[in-house]
């Protein structure tokens, strides 16, 4: 999703359509709303633990951090709340199983924080929580503590409410997130019945734009791929030498000015061959979201956009797979000049996948088309990195449907369906694990500050979000299992 | 000219069609066999003045080395000897112009040296020489203290011995030829009267393989450049906007590609328009060379050899003009894998140039087609850097002619005819500013370590040296002027 002003205002009118909302229900939302500031005093409690995962000097924070939560899901009528500990930090995990009959809801969050340098950039304590301005501003307060204390105050409020919830319930927050995830992969490997759900709900995404209740169904997969070439086997004097052995810079522009063609169409044979086309109502989707090419282009000083023929950029950005150079290197690469024939050059070339590509198979039909290419005069090396499946959950699927009317109901807009260009590889274990679909409810925004200095949280989102997951649970109850 | 080993063991006869060898002449080369020791000893001490042009600590070893050349000069029975203080280094020049209706042969050389470090490398100190194995070791023992000593001691030789030169003789050896040369430039300028001259002798290149009487008619000239591409305005992330935005390296990619074609053919239009031919002679001459591609390709590990179509490799290398890519950086070049679409990529691309080819046209040639090949969805950057022109002798010149008969004479082989594939800015600078023929009486070896731990200097090219100097200013005193 990218920044607010690279779209042209959205003009959706309230939605007037919504259905009956139960008497209880309405009370549920009254008491969110008169116990609003009682609960961002307890969003400011929670911030003010300086749970900073990456810095080993910060582990009694984690440990405090990880019993804060515990306790608030304790309070907010949650049982079997259980801190486990990993190799790393601990993971939290509650549940709430008294609806038999009824779907289970996994809530996934996390209570670790990014580091907070450079803290000089910071207008005020990144641990001390400051409300100004209709934002709450400290380390956390978007990502993801506002996000995932959004789905524990919901919780809370019905249960005080009505004594029950519309579906079970399960959540699981854990405190390695900005450091990888490891320990949560095994984690769920290993406690896929504990985990057992029908859908994943996660909010630690942003918004499409202000105001914009938006539902996130897609993330683009990745193969990452390191491609060296040698020729002579040490570097020359490109005088005595120029003209008569291949210069691998040379051979390697080749190479990638061979990858795609005039009309931006990655050329490895069967690249394309597993992806799934956009349907008829994703490209009236991505139509909706009214992007402005003309603001994307002024916002990044570009007087021409590139990409696949045939697509709008939206589609480019999320749709569609693309190959980019991320990076490359060879020869000589300091002020002025050095007449050097170079013995290596290489990049790093990394191609979004869409479903459904599979990473290690687009990561062969890499390697075997360049080396097809290679020409002999020069050697050549191809290394895999790391890769990621792709995801798209059904548009009709119950759980992205019920979130969709949700966030709706609480923005009082039409929402709009997103699909994500990068990948969060968590959510391809959630949905790949435990087999079933993640909805991404993202409550921030693009311009919170994320992983910066004075990150920040609307208190409007905090506020919607509570009644954005209230309606969800009370919309999902609906579906039958 | 490339390492001895590149090359298959050249057979050639010895030369028995030497012409008449005056008495006179006899007489002068007994003279040097008897005085070689002598010889020797003076070159020694020459060698122990520690004149590293380039650090300003040795600023008195400069001052006392260009007395000591002087002086030499003055033993020699050079006149007019003085020490021309510059804004840098000081040069020495000496003239002996009593040969009337005969022709002036200028002698340049360089008194100053590189430095020495790392110093551990060295097997005896670099500036206590030591005679070992049939060498001089010493810095400076090749380049080009060794070399330039040939001359004076060629000199003196036959003042000694028949009281006069055969033809007018001036020298001139400067202090920072390892620095560039930048005040010798300017002194050229100012003084072409003083240095007027028929021909430039220079003997500071290499043979073309061991015992192998080598001259050297041309030099390639050099137009180097920097293209600098920008497609967004700031770093992205390659997975939000991969396949919709220009990158700035697959577009330098594309670029590099189209710049040459599948012969080797460089693609700029009217690249070619201004290069002469390499003629009949030229080619024959080329082939006498006897290169060994499998051996070039064994010394630097390619499988294959790559170049212009239809022309040999070391036509290719010295013959014909060349495009390298020198070096090239974008985006992310650390370990691993950060998926970053970058704002920018460069790239320095040089180009060896043969007559009559003008770097300044090349230039402009080149920025013209880089930019109409550039797609609006990226800004291009192009910069010139330094040119030199190129230049070649004629090889019918009787100065060349001279040369080749007398290095064949002294060496007892037939003399083989090179081209350079560098440029050496100094030799086009005489050429130019006094418009004299320059010829390149090399007499070091690829594998004497000029610039490197080790430096040393065969004593047999030394006496051979002699020998050849001797018989040049014998064979170009026949030349009518």
């Amino acid at each position: 999703m990218k920044d607010g002003n690279n779209k042209r205002k959205l003009e959706f009118k309230l939605n007037h359509n919504i259905k009956f909302i139960g008497e209880v229900l309405k009370e549920v939302i009254k008491y969110v709303k008169a116990n609003k500031k009682e609960y961002l005093e307890e969003l400011k409690d929670y911030l003010r633990i300086p749970s900073i995962s990456t810095l080993k000097s910060h582990q009694s924070a984690i440990n405090k951090c990880s019993k804060f939560v515990a306790s608030k899901l304790k309070d907010a009528g949650m049982e079997s709340v259980k801190i486990y500990p990993t190799d790393g930090h601990p993971l939290v995990y509650a549940e709430w199983m008294k609806a038999p009959g009824k779907p289970t809801v996994l809530i996934y969050g996390h209570y670790d924080v990014q580091p907070v340098d450079p803290l000089n950039l910071w207008k005020s304590d990144p641990f001390e929580p400051v409300i100004k301005g209709g934002k709450i501003w400290a380390r956390g307060a978007d990502d993801n503590k506002g996000q995932n204390f959004v789905h524990i105050k919901s919780v809370e409020a019905i249960l005080k409410i009505k004594g029950e919830l519309p579906v079970n319930v399960k959540f699981l927050i854990e405190g390695e997130e900005e450091i990888g995830s490891s320990n949560l992969e095994k984690f769920i490997k290993k406690n896929k019945k504990l985990l057992k759900c029908d859908t994943v709900l996660i909010s630690d995404t942003s918004m499409y734009a202000p105001g914009i209740p938006t539902i996130n169904y897609g993330l683009r997969g990745l193969c990452y791929m390191e491609v060296e070439l040698t020729g002579p086997n040490r570097d020359l004097h490109s005088g005595s030498f120029g003209g008569g052995i291949a210069n691998p810079i040379n051979e390697l522009a080749k190479l990638i000015s061979k990858l795609q063609d005039k009309n931006g169409k990655i050329t490895i044979p069967d690249f394309y061959k597993d992806v799934k086309a956009l349907t008829k109502k994703e490209r009236e989707n991505y139509k909706k979201l009214n992007f402005s090419d003309a603001e994307l282009m002024k916002e990044y000083g570009v007087k021409e956009l590139k990409g696949e023929k045939g697509y709008s950029t939206q589609e480019r950005f999320s749709g569609r797979p693309s190959l980019d150079c991320n990076g490359i290197v060879g020869g000589f690469i300091g002020d002025g000049a050095k007449t050097v024939l170079p013995s290596k050059a290489s990049t790093k070339i990394s191609m979004r996948l869409v479903p459904n590509q599979d990473p290690n198979k687009i990561a062969k039909l890499f390697e075997k088309y360049v080396k097809s290419i290679t020409p002999r005069s020069v050697k050549i090396k191809v290394t895999a990195h790391h890769g990621g499946l792709p995801i798209v959950m059904p548009l009709d699927d119950e759980a992205i449907e019920a979130a969709a009317n949700a966030v709706s109901k609480a923005f009082g807009k039409e929402t709009v369906y997103t699909r994500e260009g990068g990948s969060i590889p968590i959510v391809v274990e959630f949905s790949k694990q435990l087999k079933a679909p993640v909805v991404l409810m993202g409550l921030g925004l693009e311009t919170d500050n994320i992983h910066s200095p004075n990150e920040h949280f609307p208190i409007k989102n905090f506020e919607l979000g509570i009644l954005s997951s209230i309606y969800f649970l009370d919309e999902y109850s609906k579906t039958e299992v």
